[in-house]
């Protein structure tokens, strides 16, 4: 389905400072899933259907670099005993906590867990998102981890989407292992990084490096892992104290970093340096009701592509919209409308390794494309609840949104 | 269109503790648009057509008690300006601020304003919202402000929406008046309010009584106005500072003081005497980056009912989504999932004068029913960005949301 966008103004997301302007109505011609040319004359091929952007406004589709979105059970149930008060303790006891997530995503099939993420996954659609990364790690054992990796990349087939899988099998230490870290680990690194590798399940691989989570010594045995299988590496580091995961992950050449909100500024040359991307997510700083603000100061002034991600996760980020996430990192984090928008678009490829091809509106560039009720880019990120999406494109699939039918 | 909902699990906003348990599966009888009967047993009139629930849980429509949906013009470039670090001053001079809202209002049609709060309006309904209050106040002229109540209410003819108008003349100075205040409140009182009274255009009359807005002798003038013509009173109170505006609604038994960081002991013993609501508004608080909690301690201590609104406005809230508003209620304010959801459905009822018709799943209620796809109320607090509406109900009329074939 070839096919011409006609009267397209667009914000193309070209890494210049044009690539923020918004252009004259121009045509975008898309063939084979490709963005062909972009031009101010019409295409020869005059038997390509027509699509008239008139009134709209093109951006790029959308990239979230960094979700949880496989999982089963609630956490509503815990959110709500904590605001009545219950104390910690009691939530833990009641099995609160990550590991009611790990349970209860062990005990669904990988057909549940797809259902079940098939709302979310229509949340961040309808903010836009043509990519999303998934990652594991509510399995946290081989099979548990597979099926979860299966069922990230089967929603291509239920939903126009691209989907980039990252195993986090080390992401919390299972109940199994308890006391046994490193023991867990050696099971990450001789065991499960190399099936996953094998059977291409995941694109990268990431570590929750914390002091509630892995070591440096144990991120990097399941960095040197990951390396040696020929998997991108990401980190989340520096979310909660200043470990140094950040540069050990840039030493590793990582794709990205994600969290930072503690990075200093020696961690912030060292990703500077590896050409790391500073993944920011707002929605879990926010939810947490955390105080230290990630260094967007220091990452400005060392020229460090920040990317911006929902973290949609159960415990500490349950939010399936990518623009309400470009509010908080305006509202939250003080970034500019153009810094959230490049933040899920070309920042938010080159954090999937997909910069050569995803996140710009440009000749050769993959055609995936927002098609948007608004008249400039900043509206997206200023307000919220307003159904802005009019269309979208992904690998070339035009799908029209019915925003003004929804309740007609 | 009478119908019985069969297999409703409910959480009826009954004022009781049972009001926020989930029920056992029942029907709910709709007839001439209003809940005829809850009950266990199916209606004897077996001609009536039958929605099944099953999956599904039920709660009365939700209620925005706090809006500004009608206004012109984009205060997105201003957003971006402040974030870019243009100084306030010149964000002035280049006419941003209040004043520029308006002069785009002044510009506008009826039915321009109509056209542009409709977008805004479908983010409200998809967030559950069956009724909604809808200030004027962007006018400032009798002839703008009645166009504005006039286009608010015409909302009512293009969606299945209830709207509750409230005349809010006394909200800035306008720049006619600069300086001259006193006279600008006399036209209020002597002009508009008489005549918008005359027309039945406005339900309430409502005034920001603040240092940077109308004296607290300045908001009594209006309040006698209004009392005078059997309008009720709602104020903008104690946003910024503490004036006593709360405490002075209260004795003009307003049906609601709105924002309230400021308001302090005594007066919440004001407000708990009268019987006035207590309208939380995070919305404002979290874009504005505020600091100072409302008194919700004080607030559930002498039971004065909470409500949460959106207080969808261009310059402090541009955010269409009273779900969202539950998440900060619960995040920013510590308020309960129970007391969110009463916020803005019995209580709400409350703030805008219906309580004895809306608000609560109850025999001789309006029909006006949100149906949900989640199991526990406290999902809707929890989680933002899914698609949770199935279907909604208002005064009897039943509307399928297709969440699921969005992108299909
Ligand atoms: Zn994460
Ligand atoms: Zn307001």
């Amino acid at each position: 389905m070839d096919f011409v966008l006609t009267n397209a103004r667009m914000v193309s997301l070209q890494a210049n400072k044009a690539g923020y302007d918004v252009s004259p109505p121009q045509n975008i011609t898309v063939i084979n899933g490709k963005i062909s040319a972009i031009s101010h004359l019409l295409p020869e091929n005059n038997s390509l259907k027509v699509i008239n952007c008139a009134d709209k406004l093109l951006t790029p589709g959308l990239i979230d670099c960094h979700t949880h979105l496989i999982f089963a059970g609630s956490r509503a149930n815990e959110f709500e005993m904590r605001l009545n008060g219950v104390p910690y303790q009691e939530i833990a006891k009641q099995g609160g906590g990550i590991l009611s997530t790990v349970q209860a995503t062990r005990s669904a099939t990988e057909q549940e867990l797809i259902e079940l993420a098939l709302p979310r996954l229509d949340g961040l659609i309808r903010s836009g998102v043509t990519s999303v990364e998934i990652k594991s790690g509510y399995g946290l054992t081989l099979d548990d981890e597979i099926k979860m990796l299966k069922a990230a990349k089967a929603l291509e087939s239920y939903r126009s989407i691209k989907v980039s899988t990252t195993l986090l099998a080390a992401h919390a230490i299972p109940p199994e292992y308890a006391g046994r870290a490193d023991d867990y680990i050696d099971y990450v690194c001789n065991v499960i990084i190399p099936a996953v590798a094998e059977q291409k399940l995941a694109c990268s691989v990431d570590v929750f490096c914390e002091s509630i989570g892995f070591t440096l010594e144990q991120t990097e045995r399941v960095f040197k892992s990951a390396q040696q299988f020929g998997l991108k590496i990401k980190g989340h580091t520096e979310q909660l104290s200043n470990l140094g995961g950040s540069a050990l992950t840039a030493r590793y050449h990582g794709v990205s970093v994600d969290h930072i909100e503690y990075l200093d500024i020696e961690g912030v040359k060292a990703i500077a340096q590896s050409g790391t991307v500073a993944t920011l997510l707002p929605g879990a700083f926010y939810f947490l009701r955390e105080q230290q603000l990630p260094p967007i100061k220091a990452l400005r002034e060392y020229d460090v592509p920040m990317a911006l991600a929902t973290d949609m996760n159960p415990g500490t980020s349950p939010f399936a919209d990518l623009t309400m996430m470009m509010n908080m990192g305006c509202t939250l984090f003080g970034l500019t409308p153009e810094e959230a928008l490049r933040g899920v678009t070309c920042h938010a490829a080159k954090a999937i390794g997909q910069s050569e091809c995803r996140g710009q509106l440009r000749e050769g560039f993959d055609a995936d494309i927002a098609i948007w009720n608004i008249q400039s880019p900043a509206e997206l990120s200023y307000q919220q609840g307003i159904p802005l999406l009019a269309a979208r494109v992904v690998d070339g699939r035009f799908e029209r949104i019915s925003s003004e039918s929804y309740f007609q």
